[in-house]
């Protein structure tokens, strides 16, 4: 066995600070929060540099000692991290921000940033022992933990509703996981997988039920930082839904912080929801610390129709320590968004991410970000895996 | 303007010998072939080194000596390359080769290996002052290239066949493409494009009808060198329809011997065709130069389907120069192998790239593949592309 030199100690509860212990299988706290995972960060800066990191290979691996994996023998990897953050010169200027960058993790293993989780959290479920797990999803995770799953041998059981994108159906499938469907929404679906985890004794894969999956969804901060030559950026845009990915963001850039890697005030961490379904947004807005179930939510940005969020207070915390926002946006500028970054930039995003875009014109527009700013935009996912997002209709040739 | 560092010289015709220069745009050669890009490999080889490029950023352009891009302005980029090298033990073992590997090109910009073909020709065309370009395609290319098209203020012109993957149809015209379709298969768009470009002066972006799209394909044989810590692979099994990748990567690979950074034999290159269209493996067969069109030709893996590549005369003298082979599986073999990869391994691929793990076997049991013998398998493109290849039955559960 091969250490991998993480410097994860322990897990710990954010709401009553209880301590955990990183060698054995643990899902919320008792007093009912997510867990997190603490490092030692001095040990991690005094044992990699910089240097180091940029002469390993293009994977969210690169980032090991500050993963919580214990030995190298338990990486499951199907290639995943390290996507491109690129320059949106065209789509910037249209929006009078010059210096706009997207974050593309359509360029990922299953096509969504989802692959991050489920890489270190079927890494570390391996590790634990774990051998089979449950999951309520929206689609791209469950297709993301039943491909690692697959990799791993490990049973997974994945719960969806029917209106999941086919394709997420598709690759759960094809990839053996233990797939049903459900009539309703992820809510309806997560009390199934509660039902069969209490009474079957199977791993909690849930959002933040498990504490690992945010570790994954951290290196998009990491990545972020070190694309950047270890400058932060002044805004980043996040399509929330269930919220990992901006609490991991967030976790990852404190940490490089606390290392002394990176200085300054942390980047405005702006959540963005869909008008038909944005609890987290009317929770900022009320100065509440936990959102409100959001009913009859809907929207054509799947992924974040996510009605209440296990881990909404995190969120709410995150957006307030930077002096961040939440902004939602309507499906029309969700779907003119898609148009306008496909056809100014080429990227063909899926709809969560193309509400960013539409989100940075607000705040632009308002002035909240001002000229000048680097701001980031988060794409969670290709546009391939959503065929019907766009109305299409194409003109026939007859053959010569 | 900022000098790329190319080492190409001039471009020529593998038929007839006649070079052309790399200042205006070119088309095939005046007696009909393709044209191929030259290097001053010994240049190359003085100025740039291993160490040199392992420092670059993980795109195929950290070989930008080795490509045709003059001025770094014109880079059209999308975070292509440097896709996932990694082992197939389950698999690998399934079929008796313990040493197999995957190449996965569907983790990159639009899913598919076309990204490669496109971010080079784009760029090109892009330095050559080109503002329309059109192509024939059975849809992956077509994506590629009209998304590299829109953020190089390109306008492009696609045809696809009515059959393609409805995926497709929606990039290219979310990407704001000249969009057409046609009751018939690539080779009647081919003529419909044909028409186009004569009559109306437009850039022809066909398959090989412009010689950087190949320089682009050319990168998966320089990265599998450099991921093999450029140790070659014994043998590299590649889903041919149009055949410019393999065509590619025995260029990559020639170019790397002559500048004296890989030695020994060339990987046997095999060519992997679908029964329903095998022209390629037909002419091996007989020996033939070049091969015939294939009628009626029809298989679920639809980027191969090309009953008459432009190409073959390349194709099959890169497989007979390596000792390498053509070999043809069906369409439930494809099916299978699909299934075989994603529950075994997490990698849920395109029926194309599952063809080669097809072949890899018949060739294991034929003893044409030895015991212990590296091969590494072509994906060349994401199963999410392709939602209809599997026919997936999933139960329903009622919500509580």
């Amino acid at each position: 066995m091969t250490k991998t030199n993480s410097t994860a100690t322990n897990l710990y509860c954010p709401k009553c600070g209880k301590t955990y212990d990183l060698s054995h299988q643990h899902q919320l706290c008792d007093c009912g929060s997510p867990l997190l995972v603490k490092y030692d960060l001095s040990k991690a800066a005094s044992i990699v540099s910089k240097a180091d990191i940029a002469g390993r290979p293009a994977t969210l691996w690169r980032y090991k000692e500050l993963l919580p994996v214990q030995e190298e023998e338990n990486i499951v990897t199907l290639g995943e991290g390290l996507t491109p953050l690129l320059p949106l010169r065209k789509a910037g200027a249209a929006i009078d921000i010059e210096n706009l960058l997207i974050k593309d993790e359509g360029i990922i293993p299953s096509g969504t940033f989802k692959a991050r989780g489920a890489a270190v959290g079927v890494s570390r479920a391996k590790e634990l022992g774990v051998r089979q797990l449950a999951m309520p999803t929206n689609g791209n995770a469950g297709a993301a933990w039943a491909v690692y799953s697959a990799k791993a041998g490990i049973t997974a059981t994945i719960v969806m509703p029917e209106d999941a994108p086919k394709i997420t159906r598709n690759e759960c499938a094809a990839a053996g996981a233990d797939l049903f469907l459900v009539r309703g929404l992820i809510s309806d679906c997560g009390k199934i997988v509660g039902k069969m985890v209490r009474e079957q004794g199977i791993y909690d894969a849930s959002t933040l039920k498990e504490p690992y999956r945010i570790e994954g969804k951290k290196t998009m901060g990491l990545e972020i930082a070190e694309q950047l030559d270890w400058r932060l950026p002044d805004v980043i845009l996040y399509p929330t839904g269930g919220g990992v990915g901006i609490i991991g963001i967030y976790k990852a850039l404190d940490e490089l912080r606390q290392m002394g890697w990176v200085s300054g005030p942390l980047p405005r961490l702006v959540a963005v929801q869909a008008e038909g379904c944005k609890p987290i947004v009317d929770a900022f807005d009320k100065g509440e610390a936990e959102s409100t179930f959001a009913k009859n939510s809907q929207t054509v940005a799947f992924g974040i129709n996510v009605p209440k969020a296990l881990g909404d207070f995190l969120v709410l915390d995150a957006i307030r320590k930077t002096k961040g926002s939440a902004v939602s946006v309507s499906d029309d500028e969700i779907i003119s968004a898609v148009k306008t970054l496909a056809q100014s930039e080429g990227h063909f995003v899926c709809p969560e991410g193309a509400a960013t875009y539409a989100a940075a014109r607000k705040l632009r527009e308002k002035g909240w970000i001002a000229k000048g700013e680097r701001v980031v935009l988060l794409n969670t996912g290709a546009g391939i895996k959503y065929p019907d997002t766009l109305q299409v209709d194409v003109p026939y040739l007859d053959p010569l």
